[in-house]
C-alpha cells in the first residue's frame, strides 16, 4: 500500500515555513504500515494541483492532501480534488449545520464563503473537524483513495488521529508495522563504519540499515517491518545485537538519547561530581551537561578561561608553561582540567583549549586543532583532534569529543 | 523559470526529519526570482527516484536535487540523474584529487568508496564542496537542467550561494527579485507589537509585513518585490524607518545578525571586556557569546556556578547571604556578577541563578524563575523573570534576557 502526500501552499512553496505536516502524516502513517513513497508540495495554482493530484494517483494507490480547506477563494484542494475525482459538489446539510453551530457558539457571525467549506463531492466520505470548521473527504476511484485534511497542524493531527488512521484501519486493514531504532555511534567516520558493518548492510531486507551523519556523529537505523510491533523488536533485536558486537564502545547511545544524557547517567550512577575548563567551547560544554534535568546532582560547574589570564588566576595553569607551550597545548589542557578538578572538589574534570576560527590558524595549530582533557582520580589523560568546519561546527565537535572522552574516562577507570 | 526541488532520503519520507532543505532552497531561489511550483520528496529508491526526476524534467525547467552525493551504497541521486540526462560517469581527476586532500588534512584514511563521490557525469558543472566531501553537478538537456546539491544543509547551503545561484544568474539573467528584511526584536509581546504597528499592516501591499514568533523573540519580516535588489531595498527603506521610530531599542538587530553578535559589536566597539557568571543558565550565554568569530578580544571568561559552594568559593558570594535569601534570588544574582567581574578583572558582567525546572520548583519560586543582574563601572542592576517553557527554552530564554540586558546596560551607559 503505497501513499503520496500532498501538501499545498505558497508559504510552503516560498519556504517560509518549515513543512512538518507532511513529516508528522509520514511518521504516523509508516507506524501503521502504510508506506509514504512519495511527498509533494505545490501551491493554490488549478492547472498544477490538477496534474500534481493526478499524476499522484498514478503511481500511489492513497492520496492523502493537507491544507487548502478554508473558506477563501484560495482554498481550492477539495474542488480540484473533486475534478479529478470526476464529481460535483453539493452543499452537505450536517456539514453547514455544523459550521452554524460552530459560529454560533463563538459568538461570530458566519459569512456566506464560510458555506463553501460545507460543498462536499458527491460520495465522499465525511470526517468531521472536531478542531476547526473545515471537513475532510475521502473519496475512492478505481481502487485509488484520494482525502484531503485541512492545512492548519492542530486540525490537521486531530482529524488524522480520529479519523483517518481508523477508517484506513478498517478499509484496508494493518498489513505491518514499521519500527526503527536509531544506534548513535562517535569516533568512527562514515566509510570506516560501513566497510565494517558492510555485510550486514548487503545483506539487509527485513530489518534495513542505514547509515546517517549527524552533527554529532554517525548514527545506523535499523528499521523493520512486521505484523504488529513486538515482531518489529523482535527482528531489529538480533541486528542490534551483532552491531554492538562489532561496534563496541563507539555505540554510545539509542534513539533520542543524547551524549549529555549518557554521560549524566554514567556520573549520577558512580556518585561521582564533574567540573568543566574550557576555553574554545567557550561554556559549551557546560552548557550540554546541564540541558540534562536533575544535573544539578553531579554538575558542580566550570571555568570559560577564554584569556590566559584567567588560565593562570583561576585555574591555576603555570605562566612559565603557557607561554612556553602556548595556550592551545596538550600541557595547558591538561593543566586546566586538573586546575578546575581540584579548584571546584570534582571528581572529574574535562577541558578544551583549542582553535576555533576563522582565524588565528597557524602552520603549527591549524583552525580546528583542540586539545582535551580528562582528570580524575585515575590521573590525566588528553587527546589532540583536529576538527573542520565552521566555527560553530568545530566548537560542537569539540563539545562532543570531549563528553564522548569523558565517558570513556568513567567507564574505563570503573572499578 | 519554473523550478522543481527534489529531496531524498528515507528519513524525510519516514518522517523522522523535517524538510528544513526544501524551505530553504524555496525561499532563496524565490529570492533571485525562480519560482519554485513544485517540492518532490523520493527516497533512495532507483526506479521512484528515476520516476520523480524524470517527471519533474517534464514540468519545471530547473530540478534541483539534494541528498544522496554521500559515500555510501544508499547515495544514488548522481547516478540516477545522470542516467535520466543520458550520461555515463567518469572519475574525475580534480574531484580525486580534492577528496584526497580533504582525508589527508583531516589525517583521516580515504576508503575506496569515498571515490564514487568523484565520479561526475560526462559533461556536467562540477560545483566544488567547501563544507564536506561530496561535489555537486550540473547537467543541461534540451534546454531543461538538472542540479545536484548535497544533503547535509551546512554543506547545500554554502553551495548554494558559493556556487548555484551564482551560476543561476549567469546563465537565465535575474528577472525580478524578491528582497525580505527581518527586524528582530526583544522584550515586546506578539500582541503588544501588533497593536503598536497595526496601521502599517492593514495597509501592507508592496512591501508586506509578517510578525513571526521566534526563540529569541518577535521577528518582522518586510518583503518587497522589485525589478532589481536595490528597488526593492528602496521600498523597504521607509517602512524600516517608521517601525523603527515606533519601536525604538526592541529592534536590537536585522536578518541573520544575532544577539550575541550585537553584544559583541557594542562591547567592542568600546573596548569592554566582559565575563559571566552562570548558574540556571550552566554555560550558554558564555557560549553564545563565543559563537560569534572574534570574540576573544572582549571575552574574558566565566564560571558556571552550579552549587552554593562554586558561588561562594569561585565567585565570592557571601555564604550567609546564599543560606538567607537562597541560590535564587536577586541578592544572589548581584553578588555573582560582582564576583566574576571583580575575579576576572571585566570591564562588565552578567549573571544569572534561577530554577530551569523541570523540578525543584515552590509555590515562592515557581520553575522558570530566573534573576538576572549586570555589574560594570555604573553599578549593578537586576531584573527578575519568569519563563515558560520546558527546561531547553527556560535556559535559552534566560541566555538571550542576559545577553539583551547586557546590551541594554552597555547602550545606556555609554557616556
Amino acid at each position: 500500500m503505497i501513499a503520496e502526500l500532498v501538501t499545498t501552499g505558497s508559504e510552503l512553496l516560498l519556504g517560509q515555513i518549515v513543512n512538518t505536516n507532511a513529516a508528522y502524516m509520514a511518521r504516523e502513517l509508516n507506524k501503521v504500515g502504510i508506506d509514504v513513497c512519495f511527498q509533494t508540495t505545490v501551491g493554490d495554482n488549478r492547472a498544477r494541483m490538477k496534474e500534481v493530484l493526478a499524476h499522484a494517483l498514478t503511481r500511489a494507490d492513497i492520496v492523502i492532501t493537507s491544507g487548502g480547506l478554508g473558506p477563501t477563494r484560495g482554498d481550492i484542494t477539495k474542488e480540484i480534488s473533486a475534478e479529478v475525482m470526476g464529481r460535483t459538489m453539493t452543499l452537505n446539510a450536517d456539514c453547514a449545520e455544523r459550521l452554524k453551530k460552530y459560529f454560533a457558539r463563538g459568538g461570530r457571525e458566519m459569512t456566506e464563503n464560510n458555506l463553501r467549506q460545507a460543498m462536499i463531492p458527491d460520495g465522499a466520505h465525511v470526517f468531521v473537524n472536531h478542531a476547526g470548521t473545515a471537513p475532510g473527504v475521502a473519496m475512492e476511484k478505481g481502487g485509488k483513495l484520494l482525502v484531503n485534511l485541512p492545512g492548519p497542524p492542530a486540525e490537521m493531527k486531530d482529524m488524522l488521529h480520529r479519523s483517518l488512521l481508523p477508517y484506513l484501519a478498517e478499509k484496508y486493514g494493518v498489513p505491518a508495522v514499521i519500527v526503527s531504532r536509531v544506534l548513535h555511534t562517535f569516533g568512527i567516520g562514515e566509510s570506516k563504519l560501513e566497510t565494517t558493518i558492510d555485510d550486514l548492510i548487503l545483506a539487509q531486507k527485513n530489518p534495513t540499515l542505514a547509515l546517517l551523519v549527524r552533527p554529532t556523529g554517525v548514527i545506523i537505523r535499523i528499521t523493520a517491518k512486521a505484523a504488529n510491533e513486538e515482531a518489529a523488536r523482535g527482528l531489529i533485536a538480533p541486528v542490534e545485537r551483532e552491531l554492538r558486537l562489532r561496534l563496541g564502545d563507539y555505540v554510545y547511545a539509542v534513539d533520542d538519547e543524547t551524549m549529555e544524557e549518557i554521560v549524566g547517567r554514567e556520573l549520577k550512577t558512580r556518585s561521582l561530581s564533574v567540573a568543566t575548563a574550557e576555553s574554545c567551547t567557550g561554556g559549551l560544554v557546560a552548557s550540554r551537561l546541564t540541558d540534562v534535568a536533575g544535573s544539578s546532582e553531579y554538575v558542580k560547574g566550570g571555568v570559560v578561561s577564554y584569556t590566559d589570564e584567567v588560565k593562570a588566576e583561576t585555574l591555576g595553569v603555570n605562566r612559565g608553561m603557557l607561554d612556553r607551550e602556548g595556550a592551545v597545548s596538550e600541557a595547558v589542557a591538561r593543566a586546566m582540567a586538573e586546575g578546575v578538578q581540584r579548584k571546584l572538589g570534582a571528581d572529574v574534570a574535562v577541558s578544551t583549549t583549542g582553535l576555533a576560527g576563522p582565524g588565528g590558524g597557524t602552520e603549527k595549530t591549524p583552525v580546528g586543532t583542540v586539545y582535551i582533557a580528562v582528570a580524575g582520580t585515575a590521573g590525566t589523560v588528553a587527546e589532540k583532534h583536529l576538527f573542520t568546519g565552521t566555527r560553530a561546527q568545530v566548537k560542537f565537535r569539540a563539545s562532543q569529543a570531549a563528553l564522548a572522552m569523558l565517558r570513556g574516562y568513567i567507564r574505563n577507570n570503573d572499578k
